[in-house]
């Protein structure tokens, strides 16, 4: 992921060091089960510990730098980690690594890499859902004009709108956490994962202090269909972004302007065209919605790999995993302030609301003629008439509202009353179900910061 | 493809009785060939060649019948259809397939379908080109708002638009003919490709009757690699139809109603709200451009297929390759009849450029300043304090112009000269391009019917 | 999904007969419940369910057609069958779809059959779960080399790998469970989901009679996040499918022919040749896996509608919901036949083993040479030179076991005792973890049938 | 891309001093066409010119920091350039960017950008072509197995394998070509691109100047399209990578050994298994394979852009763009160094074919058993009871190879000569297409360095 999408906490986690302190710390946890069993001694087991210790906590660019040009002789990333390692510790680290793999130690550290990321997303998500909360509860009541096909179709609330965001963000924090469950797990069991030269009890010692599970069958790698169940979660969730971040682009049009992203002051649109304010930040998550999305498929294809295991998942890998999390995890920073700080017009909705005329009310007009018993048919033919005939007109000199059409309607005069006539036209009976829902999505006690 | 998204034409290409047409033809042209090179009797390739166009001609549904009966018991559909057809040829159908294998007559069978596919597929870009030059002429100096972000730009000529969508839909004309020419190939080379019981020279005369090449290298099967870049070129062309589908659902937005999709008297937009009248061709356009863009990922995986052949890539194809040229055969046909009848609003058009009381002016506005002298940066800020004041008071009893609020600003008055406001309001100005692009588009001569 | 693959059990649950009598129960219930709620007449509702269900018992192909009459004319598939609904009930029949919306029966109507759908997979998962758990049970022992790289690594159990898809396969009926769990929600909310003519009564009563619960914020339609979470699912089971495929299709390779698929007596490989027996079953499994996997990206894609709906999802939904559940369901039950009539060949599993001279227990080697104190470097440097020579020369006149050149070996000699030479050429060590893993993976019962 | 898979040279096309040097040629030569046009003075330009030439010689970290540092203050990539630009340059630099706006720069450059990249990917596939030619004339006649599902099918020869992926890589290298043509053109037309404040002969100089053509239409954006269909082509290229990575991977495991990557002196295949020797680095092609064909997806969702443009395109590009032809070009190189250097074994070939006895041949058997006059499915009954026999006790005592079996089946014996019998085992009538075949591919010169 290029820098301009990078947060530094999220990078932190893919960054060598990380990974070097992952390492070491899986390498020490096995060397103390081990100790533990008698197959080495805790003498040993402790050196390992604190010399080890020591030399991640004093790790530095000099020692990078070593570890890249060991790598850069043996083109290999464990054993030049490994090698470093033993000049730290001295004779004792033949004691380190002892009848593990490779992947041994890069699988459980990218487990738990992954947990790490996942739980940075899991805060992101919850900035996103206090400020679509925020929203929520501000503009509860508020009325706006909901959409179908981007026509006008009947009131609703912006409150509601954001709600249905937040619900589906809630849906978006279960399937990370189940996500999260997915690839927390970890392998210590050898070439091909037989434990031929490996006792299974350091694996549990090693899953247990690392709050990892064991891995059922590890065939050297941790099997890869989990892998790809993570990033379908955050591709969904990408896709969540993309639908909300879509309907700030669309409220800010400049023929609705019923919302804004906040524009600082001194902040330019546009160099050509001063008078631009643009949604740039939602078309942004737009298209990080669109990167994110995209590692789905190479995760997917990772999970065949051949026999007990090929490489081919590692190149792949060595790219989504930081992309994807990186990726996600600006999104939903960038979603969450964005949100919080959404400037939102209701007298802007409330005049979209009027624009067509009140044609928007054709629904309730429509049962309003079956209650009076015009049969469904008939009664389609005549509100559809004079719809059609205000909306046609709209803003001519001869135009008339849909209430002005419908009164003027042979076939409506004597049929419904004015006063109901004037009931069907009031937005506030589309807010009728909002306590209910608020109840169903925010609970009882409402606007309670998590 | 559901029957809904189906048209009878294409379907017709996929259709069991053409593809047994197109066997029958590539096995009597081998024979042909065959006998040409004195391999089987003049006689046998002549009795094969008549009796199997009469029982062609008379292919009914028992003769479909009779070969689904028989790929029940065989449970391979090359040989139930030679079965068939021995018994309708007698003795001589012994000379039939001689040396070949099965993926000689299915691949070749399958370069002649996708060629009678792509066909179609390029009489309906035409269609579409016919429709989007109709609206360029008929539009090439109605005035409209561009809009970057969505949020209005400068204005633009609609039928510029019209025209852009015109010219991408000629180079996926050029597309589509490239990927035409890469999956016309013919492979008669028998089993995994050598030749071994078979002379090349069948392969030519097949070839050549057939309009196809040869294939360089088949290894039983013409490599996938040709299809892929085939699918690739659906999926472009499907994404420009998503392109223009998109644009039209914006412009017939309630708010926008610039353009909108034809709506025939009688019609319902909703059984609910009979005042709505939604852009659905479109919207079902979207959703086409999903499905057949989601063909060329399997198509790619299809690619690697194992040594000289697997099977794998059969399954994909029995279905993405009916649905991708139904899918697109269907999605071009509805675009070309709805671009042909969409309704174009130029008042609306016109009426949305003032719409912002005029700050769609203000690059025009800064260029003035900046030839008055004033420093680019110090002209910005004038500019965009006009523009602002303007925007935020629209509609407000106070509200001002971007023009008189121009003139009241204290270091504009001074600077530019009133007519050079006036000229700067002028959206004509945003014309000027546009015959000199007519002419790069579409040639000196203007609206030819192709 | 082409006829081919297609099993008639899940193309019920996609066919117009269920869909209807789907629709038709929703409108029942939602009657009941505005009887319940004192809006229509108990005997209305009455009237409505019996005369319904009367006609639903009764359904044939002349009510089909009728439907399908009635829509080609009014192009709406819903106001179609309600037509035809109203024929059957008569005068009652105005009081069913009061105050709902098309999107209300359809998305509830989704949710049912997707829901059958997965009851259906699930099903399937089963099977597949039964049919590797007895493989995994009669080769618990069975010793088979282990791979990485497609290289010979170190033996393994045949009855592990198995056990390796057998907790794949259950973690994918998880995966199933909750995307079941994702889609079964229920929305009977009308126009833009503001409840405005509805009562929320209504759509909970329908949603506890349809076991589905009551979507939070339905905009119209239930929000596609949910169906996106469903495809990822079919999607990663597809993948598992895919490697056990590719498993099966290596193991059969002729130069391996560890395991065969059932060949039929009587079956033919190839027309041409007829000495083939080919993995046909697990190529077209392969095949399969790919497309159910193209569809998880247009079901992404859908998430985003516009505003509170839009209908770019319908034609995505009308092809990937049947194709995705009816491929799938077609190559899981492949699958679980193929493994439970799996043919598996211990003793060319244990000739592979030993094929490459027994260089595979170089490992073994290498630990024993550093117990006994050489640095793991020049150890390292021993044990591969062993290898090699053993390598190079294998079945060559002058060639010799690696137990052999191991045993000539001068640095070798006084190091490792012969026996523990002996020891570490033995693969059983191989399986002294099986026990402790099938309890991890089948629980402590063993064998029993779920 | 991670740094591990980029070289420099394609690092160096998206480096920021390329990017400032590309950006600064257009403006330099949009000077030169607006002096040309007598808009600016020749003066200015020349200054322009000069300064700019010098300040871009002289380009240092210093400059990119101090860009950079501008760019933190204004939020927007080409203010902060055009301003480092203006310090650079002095007054005359308020004729620069004139009526131009920043997508003009960026559109532009990123057209040149893929053009250099293309221009490598050129070299690279032309190394690829070469190393594939040099395999493919060293072995024209080195007999090999053909094999179809896995399954041995007939002899072919390794260098018509060789050939096939020659041919490919020749249809990658026209379809690279024409992605060249699609993303090689030129947009400065100012806002919304109608050229409102800009002569379109700026666009034609520029473009020629920079060997690119005028775009028909760009709305401010050169329509992606273009660059979808760019990404296809690398995709389709990445895919024929990982069609011949899967074949040396194939041919390399352990059973099979026909082929080997180059092993280096001194490697290590695994840090605890010495005997191992593994395809890693086609196993590498084959996870770059999907990381490059990821990218397609977004690419074609970045083709519906709303109206004239927004900018939900850009965060993708900014990744695709340099991780798409940066993977593509370290991933062609590695397998022109690959295919270069790959082992090949001709006597292990050999022994492959006639390792399952000789039932390879059994197609020939079969036809000349229909030569002598046999029923085609009696003739099929007798070859494949012969096969049978072979396969099922190879290598067993009683074991014998199909010859033999065939000599002693009664219904052979007496209608196919033995001399007959002979010519159906010998392989090299496999080989007779070869001459034929090499010129269809490489022409009469046969092996010339391009």
């Amino acid at each position: 992921m290029v820098p301009r999408y990078t947060r530094p906490a999220m990078a932190a986690i893919w960054a060598p060091e990380n990974r070097y302190r992952i390492w070491f710390e899986i390498e020490a946890l096995a060397c103390e089960a081990m100790a533990g069993l008698g197959e080495i001694s805790v003498e040993a087991a402790r050196t390992i510990r604190e010399r080890g210790d020591a030399a991640m906590a004093a790790f530095s660019q000099s020692d990078l730098k070593r570890i890249d040009q060991i790598e850069a002789e043996t083109r290999h990333d464990v054993i030049a980690f490994l090698t470093w390692l033993a000049e730290k510790i001295g004779p004792d680290s033949r004691f380190v690594h002892l009848g593990m793999t490779s992947s041994d130690i890069l699988d459980t550290c990218l487990a738990v890499q992954l947990s790490q990321a996942t739980d940075l997303l899991l805060t992101d998500v919850n900035a996103v859902l206090e400020a679509l909360r925020k929203q929520a509860f501000a503009h509860k009541y508020t009325l706006t004009i909901g959409r179908s096909h981007g026509i006008h179709a009947e009131p609703t609330s912006f409150g509601l709108k954001m709600a249905g965001h937040y619900a589906e963000f809630e849906r978006n924090r279960e399937r990370l956490l189940t996500a999260r469950t997915e690839i927390a797990t970890c392998a210590i069991s050898g070439a091909v994962g037989t434990f031929a030269h490996l006792d299974p009890r350091v694996e549990s010692y090693v899953a247990e202090k690392l709050k990892l599970k064991p891995e059922p069958v590890s065939t050297q790698v941790i099997p890869r269909d989990r892998h790809a169940a993570y990033f379908c979660a955050l591709a969904v969730t990408a896709s969540s972004i993309e639908r909300l971040a879509t309907e700030v682009r669309h409220l800010q049009r400049s023929e609705v302007r019923e919302v804004e992203e906040f524009f600082h002051p001194g902040q330019k649109g546009s160099s050509a065209m001063p008078h631009k304010r643009n949604p740039v930040l939602s078309e942004n998550l737009t298209g990080l919605a669109r990167l994110v999305r995209s590692h789905v498929i190479p995760a997917l294809e990772n999970v065949a790999l051949w026999h007990e295991r090929d490489i081919s998942h590692s190149s792949v890998e060595r790219n989504i995993c930081p992309d994807g999390t990186i990726g996600l995890d600006f999104a939903l920073t960038r979603l969450a302030g964005m949100m919080d700080k959404l400037v939102v017009y209701p007298e802007q909705m409330a005049a979209n609301i009027e624009s067509l005329g009140g044609v928007v009310h054709s629904g309730e007009v429509l049962l309003a003629l079956a209650r009076a018993g015009v049969l469904r048919e008939d009664a389609y033919k005549i509100v559809q008439r004079c719809a059609m005939a205000t909306w046609t007109r709209l803003g001519k000199p001869d135009g008339r509202t849909f209430r002005e059409n419908l009164a003027a309607d042979p076939e409506i005069a004597g049929r419904i009353a004015p006063e109901v006539l004037d009931a069907a036209m009031d937005s506030r009976s589309h807010l009728r179900a909002v306590d209910e829902r608020y109840r169903l999505i925010f609970g009882e006690t409402g606007p309670v910061v998590r």
